[in-house]
């Protein structure tokens, strides 16, 4: 198997925009990374996007085509493949446009994330999400996705006595990260009184411990890594690369208090890269709710069970802290696009390492992780990335 | 790059499947597989799911985990992918899961498709397929599936001569092979006379000119070649994988009759399998209309162009003549369900190398080519089978 490099990101800004369709946002996030990585259309040998709902939210499947088809390369026939896994669907492009470099099916591939939330009501938005979850035993029973967070966050916050201020903490976090990302839905701090007074939507979980459902594109150029200085002086390598599945339906787990997928791929990941958590520098989490980034930093390993509500009240996930998680603001103050938010998690990372995230910059970020899931973690996927 | 060898096949019969869910129909095709493969549950690396419209047909994205969950698959947490490409959602399915075992990724992955085209009104089930079109510049303006290729056949028609009979003689002869399907929708013969005087759809096209939209589910087993022979004495190989895109939208095109990434796909599979156009013994062709049988015939380069209609009036294309076409009935005998097509189609040319396939049978198969297409040929995959 061969080394795998990024070599080009590109990122829009997330938001309701109304003004954009999917296809324009895909070919703005897709040419961003083009320019930054300096290929040309001649050089790209397929196209892996992440979107995941687009035929329930604009009657549009077959987007690999369609961005494809935008995006002018089509003259070339290159191969387009649409990956979809809910929330995870930018991840899993990711990991699937990895492979297809790693096992010489490709020299450099583009993985690009689009999705169109906010053509729809809000019920039926709201309704989308709940598409990545068992339609037939929650769905379709009433289980709203926020609810299913709700089991999951009463299972969890029980068992290790996290408090409402710690679950809080989590998104007051990510806003003061997300204040310094002009990419940012939502680009300002909140306060964690804030959080903890907002409306209630599914005890415990409050307006503002949930992501919103965002519009959004992301994409980045995969290369070969003995290609990648043909392009860059600074090629950031994926080292290590896991998925895992757990139960679609959350009654079917063992513990409806941990996300288990996410601990199997990230295990997978690090033994591929060979470092374990304590050697990350930063990483970005799938917060799609507050309970979640605490979940998955415990399935990761960067936390112990039962502690990452604490270290996150003491404010060791900060940026300049022990380990900054969502340097981005997260999917809570970034905003959070299905198909484009694992990919985003990757522009970030690879901004990080190269040292180009302005006010957010982590000092001396050497190796970073992505952790992308979806549904409730039916599907977890895991990058690790490190300058060369 | 490792060889790969399907050792297993599943398929359900194509209908209107009204008492079986997706979920079910997934699982049957695969638990047949596994069955056929005589694999256990633990030997499983991976799983791809081809799926065109869960979400806006079932109000199910996701269906990855949901079918590894069903099928008892995430006990392990092996990583499960869905695959999206319109009606060539099934073909790419097999080519990413081809790659994960010839790249290393993975030494045995269950490939499965499965498609619910009928829980929903007919005139959205008509609207579904449009979702593999250009939403913005086709089906919202207007133009149908049936009627974008209406004007390829018009197109084609016109350039090259091609009379009524020789579209009717597509029809007439897939359900002949139908016929002999048990696992067909509509396996019974019909006369060319009928195809000709079916109800106008749009013209030249008629209701026997259409594929039906099908429920149903089809699944191999892939298997690095070098392991084939611990499961099955008839492993059959994957000697040509190839894919390529064309616009999505028919009016950036060319020429409207033509389907130049069906011409690229095959070239390039046939490249990759040393083989040419004569050296095939039969084939799967997409004919979701008659039409698409004729010109995809060129495009592979089974016919010179232009020469389709006349050599399948001659009967060239039946089951004992020179190059036997759509021994399972095709789109239009066997039935349509766009996830699954392009799997149930490995399935018919496995059954056929194995020579399995009872009275349809065609004598002394060694190597066959499957052709799936999604939307009007903006996706295009091809594979080559072979004995081993």
């Amino acid at each position: 198997m061969r080394d795998v490099s990024i070599i080009g990101i590109g990122v829009t800004k997330f938001g309701e925009l109304w003004d954009k369709s999917l296809r324009q946002i895909g070919l703005e996030a897709g040419l961003a990374a083009i320019q930054d990585s300096g290929i040309k259309r001649d050089d790209i040998d397929a196209l892996y996007i992440g979107n995941m709902a687009s035929g329930a939210t604009i009657q549009q499947e077959h987007v690999s085509a369609l961005i494809a088809d935008y995006c002018g390369l089509t003259n070339n026939n290159i191969p387009a493949v649409r990956i979809e896994s809910a929330s995870a669907s930018g991840g899993l492009a990711l990991r699937q446009g990895y492979m297809a470099v790693a096992g010489g099916f490709a020299d450099i591939v583009v993985v690009g994330g689009a999705e169109k939330m906010t053509d729809v009501s809000d019920a039926k938005s709201a309704y989308t999400n709940s598409m990545g979850s068992d339609e037939q035993w929650e769905s379709q029973v009433g289980a709203t996705f926020p609810s299913l967070h709700a089991m999951m966050a009463q299972t969890y916050m029980k068992k290790h006595g996290t408090s409402r201020e710690e679950l809080s903490a989590v998104a007051e976090k990510n806003h003061m990260h997300g204040a310094m990302n002009p990419d940012a839905q939502f680009p300002f701090p909140i306060r964690a009184e804030a959080v903890s007074n907002s409306s209630l939507v599914s005890t415990p979980l409050r307006m503002l411990d949930c992501a919103p459902n965002s519009d959004g594109g992301a994409a980045v150029i995969l290369c070969a890594s003995e290609r990648a200085k043909e392009f860059t002086d600074k090629p950031i390598k994926i080292t290590g690369s896991g998925q895992a599945s757990d139960t679609l339906s959350l009654h079917h787990r063992e513990d409806l208090g941990r996300m288990k997928a996410i601990n199997v791929a990230a295990k997978e990941a690090f033994k591929q890269a060979g470092k374990k958590p304590k050697d990350l520098d930063l990483a970005e989490i799938h917060d799609n709710f507050t309970i979640t980034e605490l979940i998955a930093l415990e399935e990761i390993g960067i936390f112990k069970e039962g502690e990452a509500g604490a270290k996150t009240l003491e404010g060791m996930t900060k940026i300049s802290s022990e380990i900054p998680i969502n340097t981005s603001g997260g999917l809570k103050s970034r905003g959070h696009a299905p198909g484009a938010t694992g990919i985003a998690q990757a522009v970030e990372i690879v901004r990080q390492l190269r040292g180009e995230a302005g006010d957010r910059q982590v000092k001396n970020a050497k190796c970073g992780l992505i952790e992308n899931h979806g549904g409730t973690a039916a599907t977890a996927v895991v990058h690790i990335l490190e300058v060369e």
